[in-house]
């Protein structure tokens, strides 16, 4: 009988995650690029780690639950989580948001969270023990022209997380809303949204020896100093951003 | 013919709103108890005051834009908007949340509101003024224990309010996110939650001669004082409650 | 022996408060323009009010405390106050805002305001009612730069704002802190910054018949109205723009 | 001649910092305990680290400014400051907060940062690169009664985090707002005010084994993290607190 190692399941897995899952099994869901995700678990593996990869969509309902109930029964106790889905649809004005969109957004970003939340904490608290960081956006603090379904989803799954938070930190479990306040310099969001070309010009100017970009590795390590606090000082709400950019308050 | 006067339409009307409405053709909805809503509006208009009352499922498809519609047509144009929907189920624990009631907190609350924005504002913009009051309480700043599902619907409402206000306030709509920090001394919502003994006894020990449960025609005046700023002085963000009360923000 | 009205104290007493002082003797304090104050004095007088103008050099030391008590000894007591002090310096670098500057902006904007509250609001209390209102900035909650000094002095005036509040509120003294976020029309403030050609432009360009810059009549408005909130219902935090102003934490 | 390492200097240097100092030359600096203050300087010596500790009267005048400029000259260049000064005297009515109390509190926590921002913050821009860590207080973000001085000089503090921030982060230095949301198991703070039965009881009740008060130890590896994050990932606002502490939105 093997020893099961803690997991860490990640829900919308891109690059960055892979050099900071050591310890752990690594279970890395995305609802597609099957390919993509193949290398991400390769990459693992290849250096030693472990690691399993599942397409996962997310809205479907019984998905995630089914996903936390298997990942638990046949990989092993998940010790962190890492949610990542987004909602962004890029700036849409009021008309030009269809009803099915503005509840996609929801759907994705704020019930897809309660959702894993309602299947993981329960085992987690009786565990005594676990962390769930959740990746946010600007738009979780402010609203601004165009973001009527991200920031109305993202400000939804905000409040959540500081419900989840006052509920289940006192059972040991660590609940983080990681504010992402930049652009991150990730083939599998950012690089999609631009497409290849734009992509590389992109990181041609601002990236490569500029760090103008949040690397989505340098985020990994405060995702994984957090999953690492004490449980005597943990920190809830931390925001990330580039040197060089303005935070979301300046003007 | 008639002149038509302005509409102010209130969604989630209960009493406390009456007494504020001169000048305008009110139009008030609400869920259920038909008695109550033909007392108000008797009651507006034994004053002299226009009212029209009309029981609305805001979560069933199309009613709130049928709504619109049919005010616009038949009754006038809608100057003033207030929503006052809410979501508030008591304080539930994550795994006693059903997911129908999550999603249903989130329809009332958030969906709802950008349903009647998405009917009513492009209206507004094509008149070049308006002005949307939006009910929201402590929970769309702040995630206690047990509001998993209120603080979700209220924390998507409030940035909502504000993509709102980015696109629309520059043409002339005035959105308005009103905090209400505090309980109101209102009987189709507290006195119904708590039955007419302990409302009464409340009241009395809490109320009358005291001032320390809002008034419901206290706060109207501070609606009706939004609704009617200066578009060179607007306020976006308000926050009511009464002196004894504990601000959110302080232990 | 003549009756004595109550009193409404401005400090930092400007053009557009004078049509809001009926039933109040106001009395009207600024730091320098002796000439412009005995006009606004003499504005009120000839509608048919009580006023009385004080000129006072806030930083002084016991100014303020001896101004406060000669008020409630000779003309009556103050049952609502106006903090109107502001620090703004314009922008300056760090390595351009001396020592004296930084402290300046705190003895105006923050000491200032703890002065008045510890000479006044014991009376208040003594009375069981009164009102501080305090005219705010958008510094008080984003510290853009080079706005070192004004930042740090409006971020302590907004927490002393909610500290005197905890105390005095449940004692029936409303405190209030209205974030004024964009340009006020006030040739004392703007007007004196711009000179007097620049105004004129400025306010030919964004506000006659544009209701681009807060109007200070419009302003008073809203201050008349907070003051005269039921304690049932009273708002502590309440942010006022132009309708084409970007609100302060939009991008 | 000897190489001279990067110093991390400290103001208010306390118990826990300690372990954290590898690589650096710590320079430690409090206001009295030159004992204490000794043994922690012998404690990092034996450990194989470099330190010196220094008695500071940081609100004396020039006695930041020369400390800098000495550290700079005789010890080595500051790569990470630690601005841990607090300006807590406990509850104090506001009839019981001297003018002299207030203005202190100020003094320490809000123009002591920016006395320590202008000595070092242009030599830091100088070498393009630095961290300026400030340990802040739940009182930055909202004012609870009794809390005058405390408040109002952190509610300064922040707003000046965020300016020097502004200013400085395009230019490589990396200043962080630290919010300690909770008790931390201090000797020289915590046990100071308790006295060394009263600490040692709520240590025995609460914190060995129970980790409940933040350890310095454990809050210093998240400063260490902070201080090390990679300028293309840098977070500004931090929050901490123990597992069991109801974070200070909550009630």
């Amino acid at each position: 009988m093997t020893k099961r190692k803690p997991v860490m399941l990640v829900l919308g897995a891109g690059a960055g995650i892979g050099g900071h899952v050591g310890g752990y099994h690594a279970v890395l869901c995305r609802r597609s690029d099957e390919e993509g995700l193949a290398r991400l678990v390769a990459g693992i593996r290849d250096s030693g780690g472990e690691a399993t990869g599942m397409l996962l969509n997310a809205v479907e309902e019984g998905a995630i639950e089914d996903l936390v109930f298997r990942v638990e029964r046949d990989i092993g106790p998940v010790e962190v989580a890492l949610f990542n889905l987004g909602a962004q649809i890029g700036n849409r004005a009021l008309g030009d948001t269809p009803l099915k969109t503005f509840e996609l957004g929801w759907r994705m970003a704020t019930f897809g969270l309660f959702r894993l939340a309602q299947a993981l904490l329960p085992q987690m608290g009786r565990r005594g023990s676990g962390t769930l960081l959740v990746t946010s956006a600007t738009a979780a603090v402010r609203g601004n022209s165009g973001q009527h379904s991200h920031a109305a989803a993202m400000g939804g799954r905000r409040m959540l997380c500081q419900t989840l938070n006052a509920e289940f930190a006192p059972k040991g479990i660590h609940v983080a809303h990681i504010l992402i306040d930049g652009p991150v310099e990730a083939p599998d969001t950012l690089g999609k949204l631009l497409g290849p070309e734009r992509f590389a010009a992109l990181k041609a100017a601002k990236s490569e020896g500029k760090d103008e970009l949040i690397l989505p590795g340098e985020l990994a390590e405060t995702y994984w100093h957090i999953a690492h606090q004490h449980r005597s000082a943990w920190s809830h709400e931390v925001d990330i951003r580039p040197f060089k950019d303005k935070p979301w308050w300046n003007s």
